[in-house]
This record gives structure tokens, sequence and C-alpha cells, in this order.
């Protein structure tokens, strides 16, 4: 049995936010200080960690459930399915549906049947369920569909990452400029065809980690804003991430027996730049390589870190030659891995 | 291959609330207007249709994420595991975690994550989600533990279904006497005893019904308050389950050998106990019999809707002798079904 990506979608909301957007933002640190340096000189060491131009907000009359429908459409059409015979819609995502001008999330009914709603399908036996993992959230629903598949439950799922980040941000917080809204979905069938996915593997990092990625107060405590907002422990994390991430790839490599040098490009999540980088280059210490030209595809530049959303987002662009200088061929061997609020770290080894 | 319930546990809070407590309640109907009846009247016309006498509401130092801590650990102990051998950990809810004095939902990092952080699981393997699946969230939970197993990623699951929907409420909407806060948590694992799960059946139906309960306005819109409360279109809802459950319930029996005559219990979602009743009505006369006596244990009465809490709470009050009248014994065949959010059916039948 071969379980493969049979089409895929995207939406990249339209509202373009630059880094000089934020240069009349007063910054402020975790203890409450306000920052010292320049907007200017903020922005600028901003830009060389995480890569970070420009990222997409999106507009105010769409909501996470809007734009996880939006890219569902396009995978399904890709994927020339008949959209009853889906045997399930997952939805990853970590806010659930958050208007505008709310802080309030709204996750009742899930966002899944809220795409299937806005998908028009019939059939009650394509079951919508929610899953929240942080930012690896989509691959772990791939994960969850080859289960189902394997066990018998299910032969089509559509499974979507969808976030609008934009609107859980801190704005007196260096890291607001970090964060996207962005959605991918892709449809995960059983097929006769070779290669699909090879292997996976998941993890949970929670005794000493739970609380690297939370739902915090504002930096600027001059507000009495009761409201919480995204934030992160970067340093931590970072550091967090040099370490287990590259472990879990390699593990998941280890459970099929590809070596190494046949591994055509790792599809990362859009953390930051700097951090990808380091973990890719850590990922091939482990086998004691150079990192190869052009492996890891990036989209962080102009579509910032959209968390569930990046790595649908990227496999659809570059399949859709929207990334320049990168293309997926026939029989190519791609390694998506993940790493997010949890702490999680997902990976798996996929057959194109 | 066996799966099987080798433990339970279950957390009901200890703020008793009383039907008197609303009777200074001021209701309004969903159009905005005032109820003329008295209270008197509103409560004692509630606990007819409802069965409702009182309800539990957590303390306000606990929140979602710290009930479903305390079921779980019970469930470990009772299934007589080491906490370091389970693969998944599974918490169903709806509405994250809600601060007593807030609004805003907490879901990052996931509730899972916090579980297994607090209760102090190493073992980075065991992967912790959660899953958004309406009051059907511990079932559909189950049944994906079912899949982990039968797929070979998993042999131990601990599936948690935890709820605070006291802190979601909208106290000018009779509905509010509906709802209670509450956490049961099970362990499922591969087994060589015999029984288990037999079948199971998951269904959502979203083209007319996705919005059949729902976030929205309180109804006294005199007072201007941005904030968002569970809302339900009752009538919908009850024809709904009406028509729907009983047939989900008989596609779960007629996937196996069994006749109806030998099922033993059927633990339903405690939603409200004149629709519970009339769903198990419909549900023999499709076989063309009578309801057994005894056959569908309740807790409603004093426990209140958890939502995704009310089957494992119930079921493991049951095994501990807290339900009168009502035990479960070695073979019985037990039928358990929700329906919710979603809106979402599910169900699977189950050999003690």
């Amino acid at each position: 049995m071969h379980i493969k990506i049979t089409g895929s979608g995207s939406y990249i909301p339209t509202e373009v936010i630059l880094n000089e957007d934020f240069k009349n933002h007063h910054f402020f640190n975790s203890g409450g200080t306000q920052i010292n340096n320049s907007n200017t000189v903020i922005i600028d060491k901003f830009k060389k960690i995480t890569g970070i131009e420009e990222r997409r907000y999106a507009s105010k009359e769409l909501n996470t459930s809007d734009i996880a429908f939006l890219a569902a459409e396009k995978a399904i059409k890709d994927a020339d399915i008949d959209k009853e015979t889906l045997d399930y819609i997952i939805v990853a995502h970590n806010f659930g549906d958050v208007d505008k001008n709310s802080s309030q999330a709204d996750t009742v009914p899930s966002l899944a049947a809220r795409v299937k709603h806005l998908l028009k399908i019939k059939n009650p036996y394509c079951v919508a369920y929610d899953v929240l993992f942080g930012c690896p959230g989509w691959i772990e629903g791939v994960i969850q569909a080859v289960s189902f598949i394997k066990s018998g439950m299910a032969r089509k799922c559509l499974v979507i990452g969808a976030e609008t980040l934009s609107r859980v941000i801190d704005k007196y917080d260096r890291d607001s400029m970090i964060y996207s809204d962005g959605s991918g979905a892709t449809v995960i069938e059983v097929t006769d065809k070779p290669g699909g996915i090879l292997s996976s593997v998941s993890a949970s990092h929670t005794l000493e980690e739970a609380n690297f990625l939370f739902f915090g107060d504002t930096y600027n405590n001059t507000m009495n804003d009761p409201t919480k907002y995204i934030k992160m422990h970067g340093r931590k994390i970072y550091e967090f991430a040099l370490t287990h991430v590259p472990l879990a790839m390699k593990k998941c490599i280890d459970n099929t027996k590809i070596d190494i040098s046949e591994v055509d490009k790792i599809l990362i999540h859009q953390a930051n730049e700097k951090m990808d980088e380091a973990i890719i280059k850590r990922f091939y210490e482990l086998y004691e390589k150079e990192v190869p030209d052009n492996i890891m595809p990036m989209s962080i530049q102009k579509l910032g870190n959209s968390s569930v959303a990046t790595i649908p987002t990227l496999y659809d662009m570059i399949l859709k030659d929207k990334i320049k200088d990168q293309s997926i061929h026939h029989g190519d061997l791609l390694l998506f891995a993940s790493v997010g609020a949890g702490m999680n770290i997902n990976a798996f080894l996929y057959q194109f």
C-alpha cells in the first residue's frame, strides 16, 4: 500500500506587511522595559536573524476557517477527486477563528466542520475534526491520516494547516514581526503508484519545555491589558530545536533503508531562517556531511511564520513554480520536519 | 488483536450549583425579549425536560487542563501501567483553558501537552495532542486511539474528555442551566484478553447543521457585551438527534454479528434526559423492540452536561459503584454513543 499526497493548494493572504510598517512600534523586552535601540536597528537585526522581509495578514472579513476553505478548494481540484469521497477533513490550527476585532477564540463548531460546510460536502461519513499540536499540526494531521488509511478507516483525507497569527500578537513585542497568516491544504490518498510516505516520527517534549511557547501578557505592562498574546522564550526554543529536531529527522531516515545522500529536499517549518539553517547543518553533521546546495527551499522571506501553514504552503508553492530555483520531480525524496508549541517535533520522509 | 479500556478515572468538580441558584437570574429568549414566566416555572420546566437537579463547577484555581490531569492520574493508576509506556495522550475539549475571570481561550501549548507536563512523563515519544469534535470528542479520541493501535503506531493511549462549560455560558440564557464542568479519562490498550472495541461509527453533519451549536452573543442585547458564549438551537438539535443518532447506533451494531438483544448497557452523552430517552426509544423501534429496563445509566440529574466529559465520567462512576442500581460485568456488551457540535455523531460497541 502506498499513501501519497495527490493534490495541494494554498491561500496566501493579500495584505502585505513590510518590516518598515513596524518602524513606529514601541518595543519592550520581556522584563517590561522599553528597548533602547532605534527601531531601524531592531528591524535590521530581526531581518538578519529571521530572514523575514515581509509577511501576509488575512483581510478582516476572512477568518482562519475561511482561508482553510480557500486552500482546501484548490487542493481538492488539484487532486481531481470528488469531494464527496473524502473520509476525513483534518484541520490543524492553534488559536481557532479569531475575529479581527476580538481576542476571543471561536472553536465551536470545529474549524473542520466550518470548512466542510463551506465545501458543501453532503456525505456525513466524511469526518471533520481539528487537531491542536503547535506549529507541527499539519504534519501531525498527515501522520494521523496515514494511520486512518493503514487501519482501514479511510482511503482519502484532506489535511489542512491554517492560522491567523496576526490576531494574537503583542505589538509591543519584537517577536510580533515573525508571525503571519496563511493556509495550506493537501489530499492524502491510498494509491497504487510507487513512493509516498515511507516513515514518520512524532514527539512531545513537555517535561521542561511545555511553556517555551505560550499565551501570555503584553510586554508593555503599563497598559493594564488583560488580553493574552502568543509569546515565546526564543533562546530556549532555539537551543531546544538545534538539539532535538536533527535527531528526530535522523530517526525518521534511519527507520528506512534510505541513505541521507538520497534525500533531495528538506521542507522544514519556516520558523526563523537562521534557526532552520542551523538545524539543517546539525542534521548533516550527524552524518558527517556538508549541507548540499539548494536542499532547503525557503518562503519565510516573503511570507513570515504562519505556524501550521508554512510547510503545506511551501510544498504547494514549489509544485506551482512559485519558489525561485526550486522544483520537485517524480521519484524525489523529500523530508518534511517541524517544531513548535508543546514542544512538539515531527517529521516524515516522502517519495514524490 | 483486542483493544480494551484497561483503566478509567474521573474528576467531579467540587462546587455544587443547585437549580435554585438560578432563581434570581434574568432570562431572555433568543430574540432578546425577557421571558415572562417566573423563574420557578422556568426552572421546573427545565428540570422536567433535562432531568438536571444540580451541576458541578470547577473551583476557580482549576482550569480544564488541570481537571483533565486529575482524571488522567486516576486512570493511569486504575490501569496499573507505567505512565512512561503511554504512546499517546489525546485530550478532547472544545473551548481550551478558560480562566475563571476571562473569556479568552488558552490553547497554546495544547491541553494534552499541559496534562503530560503535569503527569511528569519524560518519554518524548508519548505524543500529546488535542482533538476538537464537539461533545463526541472523547469517543472520537477513542476511535483515533484504536486506529493508532491497529496501524501499529501505538499500544497504549490515554484518552481524556475535559471541559469547563461554566466559563462560557450566558447567564441570561436558560440553556446556561444545562452546562457543567468535569473530566473523565481512560487508558486504551492492545491486549490478549477477549472483547474490547468491536465496531465504531463516526459522522459529521455539516451541510445544514454546522451552526446548530455555536459561539454567539448574549440574549440580553441591552448589555452591549461583545463576549461570545455557548449557544444552541435546542429544537433543531433535538429533531436532528432523534433522526440521526439512532441510525448511527444501529449502523455500529449492524457492522458486527451482535444482536440488539445482547446489548447490556447504552452509555449515551448526557445532553438532556428527555432527549436521551427519546433517542433510545427510537433506536429500539428500529428493531421493533421496547426499551429494556435499566439499560441506560444516567448521571445528568446530579452532574449536568459536561460535554466531552459525560461519557467517560459515567463509565468510571458505574465501575466505581457510584451510579445507583447500575453495574457492568465481564462479557457485558456496552454501546457508547454521542452527539454534539459539528454536528457530529459517533458510537462504539464494546465488550467489557
